[in-house]
């Protein structure tokens, strides 16, 4: 009789992951591109990404980056400019983490220097783009004020809309929502031991 | 000088939404259609759906149920149900929550009864699903705990495929995968005073 292998999350230590796992960081993303050219789109897309700098995995159903937080975040943006179409209508789903007690020092890339690899491609593209997000701080009582904290931040940067069920509405030039996300992504590091933040862009929806 | 708007998430009693708010299990849900007839499709499921026993909002990012949990989870599968073609490519991704200290009561039905709307309609129609699922139980330092609680009843029920990064990896029938699920907001629901537990449901994806 074979016996199950089960996980074992939280019987450890309690001390979270090594110093080194916690710098990691990743976002796990998916294009849906609501066309039947969508494979092409995307492959075409993905080609054009310089993810020199980050560690790379596709499965079935997303890509995963994991490195250094300004790589990781170039090359998701990269990704979603190059399939940006004026025509099609397109989302990401992208999960922004670091500091999971589970995660290990493994599958990245983190000796990299600051310079980033898509920026300079993407400088002169500019598109609106609605927006939802909805961030977890882990593990803490006081999520609710750090959740306040990000959120009044894009009140501040104008790209607030409202708030609504589950998530806040955001909008914005792509250049614009994803320095947010840099912003969300340099406070969660700062001030939260594990987090996660959740990103949905959508371009050219044809609902009102 | 206009004065701006802010807001005040965690700044009140700390003591979370009102009792009423936290019976309330909300589902914001986006299907992703790969084709050109995306539009047809979604519509024509929608038109199908009976949302009858759930509160319904659509904007242009997602749709949200708020209710019940038997009835909000029986309208999202129908949605996904009824959407599913042989041929096309779909996903969807769900974030089911409830207790939300910020939550209001308001925006639900609670008053219905336990007869699913659509279940009867769904009973024949199987189809197999790649999935991917993220539990995160706020507030609390001991949420690996009950990540592994509810990966291992995966594992028990034979839908567990493999761990990976920022998420679990399931496959099975619709209907295990939804039975599945029930079980996972049944369980947070009895353990944890807020959760968010986040689904991505995929079929006939050409990645092998």
């Amino acid at each position: 009789m074979s016996e199950k292998q089960y996980v074992t999350y939280g019987q450890s230590c309690g001390c979270g992951g090594t110093d080194e796992a916690k710098k990691i960081t990743g976002c796990r993303f998916s294009l849906s591109v609501m066309s039947d050219r969508y494979a092409d789109i995307i492959l075409g897309a993905l080609a054009k990404v310089d993810t020199g700098k980050v560690w790379k995995m596709t499965d079935k159903l997303s890509t995963v980056y994991r490195g250094r937080q300004l790589h990781v975040e170039d090359a998701v943006m990269a990704c979603f400019v190059h399939a940006f179409r004026p025509d099609v209508h397109m989302t990401l789903e992208a999960t922004f983490s670091k500091g999971c007690p589970g995660d290990v020092d493994a599958d990245r890339f983190m000796a990299e220097d600051d310079v980033p690899l898509n920026a300079a491609g993407m400088a002169d593209i500019h598109f609106p783009v609605a927006c939802k997000i909805a961030l977890y701080p882990m593990g803490v009582p006081d999520y609710m004020r750090h959740i306040a904290a990000v959120v009044n931040h894009a009140i501040d940067l104008g790209l607030y809309e409202r708030s609504s069920h589950y998530c806040t509405i955001l909008s914005g030039d792509i250049h614009a929502l994803f320095g947010y996300f840099h912003y969300v992504n340099t406070y969660c590091g700062e001030n939260l031991s594990h987090y996660v933040f959740e990103v949905t862009l959508s371009v050219n929806s044809p609902t009102v």
